[in-house]
């Protein structure tokens, strides 16, 4: 649309790109920027810029962090064991927030998808198949309950049972189609109590 | 929160600080961002920037524009001598995106707020008010039908009609507590036609 000048119109379009954002909501973000002082301005895209440059997986659990481990997998008092295998970082934190979680995880960075093209090869699987080596004694999967994230489920399920593994599931307290992280701490929790074998 | 490393954290921040993103948005987006190819990252800085650089007001109605005046201010087929006052460049816009207004535009960037400590000082009045030096013979008040916009529409219309110029106001078609930018083209239209004596 022409309502706007190039340069809004550019920037209107850039943070449409955005996820979550629509159309409205770019147009006040692009007048707000423009709106923000210089200094304000400059500070956003030098944090931007930072966390893109110093942002890395996690050598163990492929988590995001800023250093080579992550504060979980350093952490000698976690049981190094018990792997929670989830589809992000995000959902790493949702577990992390009720803090009664002991153990270590594992973050795959998605999940497997037929109808989006995803499959095994595309998520940090063989990362975890590798991570098995060592001394684990089970294996939580704490993927969402979608339909992505039980056929993802079942896939791990498949691949690990045969290592003589534990392999479990968190409980379906998680409402059907819902996403990790949106869910109450109590919740999470009844989830992973009730686990089941797979 | 202590939940993501500090180089995440703070572009969550940051980005939580902007207006309509809560602080799931602002997870989300910060994710996405780190998860961006370098380029595309790269390519949207580059764009907030330049916006930020090279946007600036009209030198006559104070829209925000890419050139020293804006379109609608430079084209002679316009009627220089109605001028619709509004809040923001969005509900320019929106009153353009109609493409049957045919005068010109003032742009407030604001609306009077004893709430928010926004006096008449705080937006640009003054510059309305030397414009009326030149040959005017009508200004339409478009500001929102908020508690704000008609302060604001009576505070103007106090000021201008000792000139003499006559003051209209756009009918409340548009529904009480509206945002102009959200309203459909008929109704800006209706609100239009329906302009009152102030």
């Amino acid at each position: 649309m022409d309502l706007y000048s190039g340069h809004i119109n550019k920037l209107i379009d850039e943070l449409s790109g955005l996820p979550g954002i629509g159309s409205k909501s770019a147009q006040r973000l692009a007048f707000h920027l423009i709106n923000m002082p210089k200094d304000k301005v400059d500070r956003l895209v030098k944090t931007i810029l930072e966390a893109k440059e110093n942002v890395r997986y996690c050598r163990e659990c492929f988590t995001l962090t800023d250093s080579e481990v992550c504060p979980v997998c350093a952490n000698a008092k976690r049981d190094h064991s018990t792997i929670m295998v989830v589809e992000n970082t995000r959902d790493l934190a949702a577990y992390e927030k009720t803090g009664k979680y002991e153990g270590v995880y594992h973050v795959l960075h998605g999940a497997i998808s037929p109808m989006l093209g995803i499959g095994p090869g595309d998520i940090k699987l063989k990362e975890l198949v590798a991570r098995l080596e060592k001394d684990v004694s089970e294996v939580i999967i704490a993927t969402n309950s979608s339909l992505e994230g039980e056929t993802t489920a079942m896939y791990i399920s498949k691949l690990i049972k045969p290592t003589g593994i534990r392999v479990t599931r968190i409980a379906s307290g998680v409402p059907v189609g819902g996403d990790l992280e949106y869910i109450d701490e109590v919740t999470l929790l009844r989830a992973l109590e009730g686990r089941t074998e797979l």
